[in-house]
């Protein structure tokens, strides 16, 4: 318990000192000056939303070098995977091990594991989620216990979870991830959700609302859910950014990343977008790529905020250098196979887009 | 039981002339001086602990040709997963099979053994292990004995075990996979010891302590266990070279291959070093390529050592092989897929390689 206690302490500590940086609400340093220098454009409307995706991007990647060790480059896990859905959680996991993480787990139910284990030996998974048709009512109270129990052994080493990928909506399910999300919370692991986690959090706006770690990554649909949920009313393109911003901050600030042409962040201060590169190919399982990619760039970000005064949330750069990243992955994939480019023909350019970006040092 | 018979004296034969090489405590031989020689370093602190490893890889690798049957090229059994890791004794297994080894065999778990197969139909895979959750407690002891009699009908094949990637840590598995190794050691088959084979090992150190065939492998972490239980201190890096050779000896003289930056290799009389090659990529699996790796050249070491006066423990040659090995298959997997590089890209430089190292002859 006391090393338990010293980590939480750590990482609360560690929460303080991110949002110093960007959150006057928290912190008496108010650097949104800087971040209105930086970026380009701040709530009120800038010019241009666009900001330098690439130079973020390159300034949260770490060097690699040989004094480190296993897992410094990044810990994640992903939620998700039920007896329909496999795809989704495998898209999400090894995209992050693709980018440069050093192990991605993910939690499932027991029918999506051996599956998502086939997909490749890289991923460790876990098959301890439960659907209701599998569990007894009078069961239910202890399965959900269990599967907390066992999410909570590994909880303090993630460094980031991506919570909806392939989650479905078993009410049962969603109870325990619920659950899960709570536990995160209190451990000040950052959450990425997607998919059926952001049907999920809609309904339930608690679980992520005023955490400034949670990420939300919806699609147009997505979008117009929440929207509809937290403002009642319906998307206003006309006024986009203020629209995405009074979300963002209708959600206690926590971090959007509308999907879309081009791609708009906002934690509820400013409005980033990123037009960058991109494919017309709209293949399911881009929006994977993306969540297990924000989640190691949001690691490495609070490893970069750890070493110099962060200029901008953790998050939000995670989400700037995710959504990049994934655009361009996509646009080669499409040059090489055009309207046969598939999900996995992006995450296999993953690696050479971020190395064109972010060039290692070969000896 | 003529046949068994036989091969265990043969087995006991083989353990004594090859021990007389490098251990005076059972052989009045003391080959300690040569060992000096050849090594630039011993206990006692020589300048550099750096040790030619590519010269000793290709002394103890085998010629081929085509007088050799199946199997004289090695026989290896990953002793690993579980209902929750399945990767890592894929990666074990593969690795020596494209390093050279005849024949690899797994021996997990039911749930395990479906998707280890999956994976590969290289590998032979026994789903004969047990985790506490399928089996009743009143037939454990029933479930014991058969796992045994299954392990034990094989055991006099193998050349060497691998204990432990992906294993788990399950108490009624670890309590048979205890019971495996003690069959092993009777009948001197050499055992590398990696992930959870090391958590059982640092419990119950009489398992493998004074076994001078036993190899463990850990990591930082499993290092900084396997200190704080048999010397009862923290790791001592001003002094390492001294705490790994006292480590070492404490459990009764095996040979611990200490992972990191650079991999150092005692069995309590020398101290080896290799930093040759290597990647800054930290991806999880790299250790199972080198647990894989090192049974393998530790039974060619053995057969070198029947044919030829050993001039150090075949255990110390093989993890110096194992070592280096990895290092450049890392080093060339790293080249060419740079931040991207998984454990299989590496497993696929394996190969290519051992050929840079021991080119064969084609005809």
């Amino acid at each position: 318990m006391v090393g338990f206690a010293a980590v939480v302490i750590r990482r609360q500590q560690f929460l303080i000192r991110c949002l110093g940086g960007y959150n006057s609400n928290i912190s008496s340093k108010n650097f949104s000056n800087k971040t209105i220098k930086m970026q380009s454009l701040v709530s009120g409307g800038a010019p241009s939303l666009e900001i330098d995706a690439i130079s973020i991007l390159r300034s949260i990647t770490p060097s690699l070098d040989n004094s480190r060790h296993k897992g410094q480059a990044g810990k994640i896990a992903v939620v998700g995977g039920c007896r329909e859905y496999t795809g989704a959680p495998y898209f999400a996991a090894i995209s992050a091990l693709k980018i440069g993480a050093d192990l991605s787990h993910v939690f499932c139910t027991k029918d999506a594991a051996a599956v998502i284990k086939s997909y490749s030996p890289e991923l460790i998974v876990h098959p301890i989620l439960e659907e209701s048709y599998s569990v007894r009512d009078e069961d239910k109270k202890s399965v959900s216990v269990k599967v907390i129990e066992e999410v909570d052994k590994w909880m303090e080493r993630f460094d980031c979870l991506v919570i909806g990928p392939g989650l479905g909506r078993d009410p049962f399910l969603l109870d325990c991830v619920s659950d899960i999300m709570m536990h995160a919370k209190k451990s000040n692991v950052p959450m990425v959700i997607d998919g059926d986690g952001l049907f999920l959090v809609t309904n339930r706006l608690e679980l992520v609302s005023g955490y400034p770690f949670a990420v939300l990554t919806p699609n147009i649909n997505e979008y117009k859910r929440l929207v509809r949920k937290v403002l009642q009313c319906e998307v206003n393109d006309h006024d986009g950014t203020q629209q995405l911003l009074s979300l963002a901050k209708g959600i206690g600030g926590v971090t959007i990343l509308r999907k879309g042409g081009s791609d708009f962040i906002s934690n509820g201060e400013t409005v980033s977008a990123v037009n960058a590169f991109g494919s017309p190919r709209r293949c399911g399982g881009q929006g994977d790529i993306l969540s297990g990619s924000v989640a190691v760039f949001i690691s490495w970000a609070r490893q970069h905020a750890a070493e110099e005064e962060p200029k901008m949330s953790p998050t939000v750069l995670g989400c700037v250098a995710g959504s990049v990243l994934l655009r361009k992955a996509a646009s080669h994939a499409f040059e090489s196979k055009g309207r046969s480019t598939l999900t996995t023909d992006i995450i296999e350019h993953l690696g050479r887009s971020l190395e064109e970006f972010c060039p290692v040092s070969r000896y």
